[in-house]
C-alpha cells in the first residue's frame, strides 16, 4: 500500500488520485443537521455530487439517515432513483416538465418553476386521474427560477383545482455566504411572504450558507450541497464549521535542471531567473486544473509548498522543486494539489474562483478512491433518523 | 425529429445537446494530412479526444486511414485498445514507465521522457528476452517532457546495448500558433540537432499548429490534436483552415419579466437598468461554461445575440431576450452556445481562455449527439491509407 492508498499496482497506472472520504461526507451532514435545529437536511447531490460521485454519496447519507435528495436534472434524477430506496425522495430543481410521465412513473419529484409547468403537470394529473406530488419555487430576488411573486395568486387557483398535492416550496438565497448583505432579509420577508399566500406545505429557504444565517432561515427543510462536500458554508467564521472530504495528489513524471533564462511550458513562456530544478507533473486544465491559475498556484510537498511555473497544460504543469532536498523527490513521487496544507477552497482562490467549480470540473481522469464506502446502520447517538420528520407522499 | 436531431422523447428529459459531427473531423483529418505533405498524419486523442469521445473519434478516423494514435495516460491508453485493430498503434505521451509490462502486454508504445525511463524499460526488455519499441521524446524548449539535449550521449549508450526499438522521435512546440516567435526556429534547430544525434528514426516535430508553420517542420509524421475538432490552428491566417466539428444547444427553462433595478444571480447581483424579460437557461459552470466568463457572455436565437447577466450558476445562466420578437421564445425553446455565430474559439475568448480548455470541459451531463458516426470505407478519391508509410512494430 503506498502513500496514495492504491495497490502498487494501481498506482503505476495512474498520473493523479483524488480521494473522497464519505465519513467525512457523513460527518458533515450531521454537523449540518444539527446546525439547522429542529429542520430536517436534506443533501444536494446534482453535477454528479459536485463531481464527486452522486451514488456514492446518496447511499451512503441514505444509510446516515438522509431521505430526501436534490438534483438538477431528469437524467440526473433518473441515475439515482436505483441508489433511493423508495422511503427517500428525489427532487429535481430544474426538470423540463415535458418529462412528467417519466418522473411520474419513478416517483421523482419536480420542482414547479413557472405557471405554465403547473398547467401542464396538472393536465396530465387529470387526465391519468392520479394526484401528483410536487414542490414549488418561489422566486425571491435571483430572477433565475420559480414564480414571481406576481404569480402567486394563479398558482393558488391552479392548486385549488386539485390533481397536485403541494409537498414542498422552496426558494433559493442569492448571497447566503454574506451576512451583511440585505438581500437576505428581503430574500427571507419575501419568502414569508409568498408562503402565506400559499396552502399549508413544508418550506425550504436556506442552502449551505443559508445555514448560518440564523434559525429563522431553516423552516422545515435545508437543502446543503457544497457543504457536505468540505466547501466553507460560512467564510466569515473563524474556523469553517465542516471538514474536509476531498484530497487529490498528483505524480511526478519527470525532474529535470534548466539554466537561468529557460523556457518553460507553452509560450508565452516563463522564463527561470536563476538556475532551477523542475518537476513536471501528472495534471492539468483537462483534469480540473484551470488555466486561469497561471502565476498563482502551488503544490505541496508535504509542508514545503512549490510554484507552478508557467502555463498550465492539458495534461500536465511544471513545478520549481529547487528547494526541496536532494533525494526526496524523484520521478513517481506524489505531490499534493489539494491536501492537510491546500484546501478546495484555497485551491479555487488561486484558480481566481470559488470551491463549486474546482470540485465540479475535477476529471474524470483521475483514479478515485472512496474512504469508508460502506453503509452499515447510523450510531445510536446519532440524530434521530430525518424519515420520522418526513410526511409520506401518496 | 426536433431542431437538435433528437426524438421528441429524448429530447424532453434534456437540457443540453452536444452534437459532434465525426464527418467533419474526418475532413479536418484529411485537411490536415494535406497540408503536411509526405508527412504521414497521426491524431492525438487524449484527454477523451478533448472532451468529445476518444472511441468514437478513433474509430471513425480509423475506417478514414488514420493508423498512429497519441493518448496522454496509459489508462486512456488501455481504454483506446479495443478499438484500434492491431494495424493501428498507440502511444502515450506520459505513461509512468512503471507500468511497461501493462503496455507492452497491450501494444501500446510509451514515448521515453527521461535517461531513467529508458533505463527501466531495458531492464525489462532484457528480463523478458523481448525487443520492445519505444518513442524518444525530445526537450528543445519547453522544459517540460523529455531528455535535454545534454542527456543525448547517454541515451545512444543505453540504445547501443539492444532491446528496444526506437520507433518515433518526437518533440513539442511551445508557441506553434505564433509564427513570429523565434522559438518555433530555435526548437526546430534543436530537434535536428537531436535527430542527428541519435540513431536513424522516423520524427515528429509539428502538432495542429506547427503543421501550418512550413514544410521543414513536417519530418515524418504529425500530431494533430486540436485541429481535428475544429479549433483554429493558425489564427493569423484570414480563414480557418479546419471545419466546425461541434455545436452545442441548450434550453430555455422559463421566461419572466423584471423591472428596473431588479437583482440578477447570485451576489454580487447584476442589477437590471430597465425593464427586461429574461430566460433562464440549462447550462452553467457545471457544464463547462466558465465562471470567469460573467459580463462577456452571450447566447445565439439564430442570429440574435443575447446577453447572459450577472454570474454563471453550477447549472444555469440568465439571458436578456427583451429584444427576441415576441413568441418567438418560450420555455423549451432551443439556443446556440457554439454554433454559427460562435464558434469554439469565440466561446474561448469570451471565457478568456483558449478553444482547448473549453472542449475539454464540455460536461458530461449534456446529451452528446454523434452525426455520421458509421465507419465505411474511406472514399477512392481520399489520400492513400496512411497505414502504407507506417513501418510495422516487431
Amino acid at each position: 500500500m503506498a502513500v496514495t492508498g492504491l495497490s502498487v499496482n494501481e498506482e503505476r497506472r495512474v498520473g493523479a488520485v483524488l480521494t473522497v472520504d464519505l465519513q467525512a461526507v457523513v460527518s458533515n451532514y450531521f454537523v449540518l443537521r444539527r446546525a439547522a435545529g429542529l429542520a430536517a437536511c436534506a443533501a444536494v447531490v446534482k453535477a454528479d455530487g459536485y463531481g464527486l460521485g452522486a451514488l456514492a454519496v446518496a447511499r451512503k447519507l441514505y444509510a446516515a439517515g438522509c431521505r430526501q435528495f436534490f438534483v438538477a436534472t431528469a437524467t440526473e434524477a433518473l441515475m439515482l432513483r436505483p441508489v433511493v430506496p423508495s422511503m427517500g425522495r428525489i427532487y429535481v430543481l430544474s426538470a423540463p416538465v415535458a418529462a412528467i410521465d417519466l418522473l411520474e412513473a419513478h416517483r421523482i419529484v419536480p420542482v414547479v418553476n413557472s405557471v405554465g409547468d403547473m398547467e401542464t403537470i396538472l393536465d396530465y394529473a387529470h387526465r391519468i386521474c392520479r394526484v401528483i406530488p410536487v414542490a414549488l419555487q418561489v422566486d425571491t430576488g435571483m430572477s433565475r427560477l420559480g414564480v414571481s411573486t406576481a404569480e402567486l395568486a394563479r398558482i393558488r387557483a391552479l392548486l385549488s383545482r386539485g390533481g397536485v398535492a403541494l409537498d414542498l416550496i422552496i426558494s433559493h438565497l442569492a448571497n447566503a455566504a454574506d451576512p451583511q448583505d440585505h438581500v437576505n432579509v428581503s430574500q427571507l420577508h419575501a419568502f414569508q411572504n409568498a408562503t402565506s399566500q400559499l396552502p399549508d406545505a413544508r418550506r425550504s429557504l436556506a442552502a449551505s450558507s443559508g445555514i448560518f444565517l440564523g434559525s429563522s432561515f431553516a423552516f422545515d427543510l435545508v437543502r446543503p450541497g457544497a457543504a457536505l462536500y468540505g466547501i466553507n458554508p460560512a467564510p466569515w467564521m473563524k474556523a469553517a464549521p465542516v471538514s474536509d472530504v476531498v484530497s487529490l495528489r498528483t505524480q511526478v513524471l519527470q525532474i529535470r535542471t534548466v539554466r537561468a533564462g529557460t523556457g518553460v511550458g507553452y509560450g508565452p513562456q516563463y522564463l527561470t531567473r536563476r538556475d532551477l530544478k523542475l518537476a513536471t507533473v501528472a495534471l492539468g486544465y483537462a483534469d480540473g486544473l484551470l488555466r486561469s491559475g497561471r502565476g498563482r498556484l502551488f503544490l505541496w510537498h508535504g509542508r514545503q509548498r512549490l510554484s507552478v511555473l508557467g502555463a498550465v497544460s492539458m495534461d500536465c504543469v511544471t513545478v520549481d522543486v529547487t528547494d526541496v532536498q536532494d533525494g526526496s523527490l524523484k520521478a513517481g513521487s506524489w505531490l499534493d494539489v489539494i491536501g492537510p496544507h491546500q484546501g478546495v477552497d484555497a485551491l479555487a482562490s488561486a484558480l481566481g474562483t470559488i470551491g463549486y467549480e474546482v470540485l465540479v470540473r475535477l476529471g474524470q481522469r483521475f483514479q478515485r478512491r472512496y474512504l469508508n464506502p460502506e453503509c452499515g446502520m447510523e450510531p445510536a447517538t446519532s440524530p434521530v433518523a430525518e424519515s420520522s420528520q418526513v410526511p409520506q407522499l401518496m
